[in-house]
């Protein structure tokens, strides 16, 4: 198609692109994708940030996709109904497949509930470059921490559909990785998700 | 909100997260999006290509989106309706936006006929971080490039709206940049797309 307009346009650059690999050469790391699943309160955006950091501060490209920049941006369209939810998750996932396409390392932090939804992010990623993290935490803990007060809104019935109380989570079957974040603090869970991107080859190990 | 849940975690670690900035220092380059809008057959795509390959020599990491994996991927529910078209180019300058708040330096190839959508994509993104490239052709020149025999489909009616032919193309009121491409090669143009990006400081200049 490209050579068709280029002759057409009567020129003789013979251009191949730029490819994937060109671009994980340029940053020194593959494109992946890191998807921390679990409860609200979980603390799955903490360790986002935190892992964020500690990549950046190796050199790599990191993007965080979350609820404050989805549900305010792309998908600012879509509320919180069953079949809105399934859209807001299969445009994560298209999301982060063209992130990583270009080599970048995104980390998402969504409930993302769903067995299915979960699977269908993984199935257009490569196998290899998706890595799912399972933020477990018992529903007790969770709801105690509360950070944004939406289990006592859950508990009120002011949220009519909240995930864990009045809505179901499907924990991951195989995950790539389980952190217990009343266990663990939040920097430790992300050096465990960090060795998982050394062993897959993601990133380098460090000398 | 992420202090409340690190003390609720009970953990010392003050991270301030990674913010544009430390990413474009990272990469070396600022983000931003060249927004190439024209006919079919203005030479978009054979641009778009070209001028990703010289950036990619010079160390800048960038993101192509274009139909091929727009349409096939995040915006595969969408068909060719008004609406859809409106919503197709909403949500590819919402993903322009994350990926160049990511430090990416995004180069758009789509149609995107409507002043009020191109609007919107600049809207969101920072004035200073949107270049606006309009690919001039004559409808004639296009027509008998017809790379992907649309005109063709267009003229026979097969194709029911299509710019140009049976659909509108509001030309750009005050693009920063108009490429000729019935005058100029691609080469040539990208390196005067290359131009702006320097003057706008958005990449370094070479020495």
């Amino acid at each position: 198609m490209n050579s068709e307009r280029s002759k057409d346009m009567n020129i003789t650059w013979h251009h191949h692109g730029v490819d994937i690999s060109g671009r994980e050469e340029l940053l020194g790391h593959r494109g992946a994708t890191v998807w921390l699943t679990g409860l609200s309160g979980s603390g799955k955006s903490t360790i986002a940030d935190i892992l964020s950091e500690i990549l950046h501060g190796r050199g790599v490209l990191t993007a965080i996709l979350d609820g404050d920049n989805i549900r305010h941006g792309l998908n600012n369209d879509l509320g919180f109904s069953p079949p809105d939810r399934k859209e807001n998750i299969r445009r994560i996932s298209e999301v982060a497949k063209l992130f990583s396409s270009f080599g970048v390392l995104n980390i998402l932090a969504f409930i993302s509930p769903y067995r299915e939804d979960r699977n269908f992010a993984r199935s257009i990623q490569g196998e290899n470059e998706f890595i799912e993290v399972y933020v477990e935490v018992p529903l007790e803990i969770a709801e105690e921490r509360d950070p944004k007060g939406l289990y006592k809104k859950a508990r009120s019935g002011e949220i009519p559909s909240f995930t864990g109380i009045s809505a179901p989570y499907e924990e991951p079957e195989s995950p790539e990785l389980v952190l217990k974040t009343h266990e663990s603090t939040p920097e430790e869970c992300a050096l465990q998700i960090i060795n998982v991107l050394e062993a897959k080859g993601i990133i380098s190990s460090e000398s």
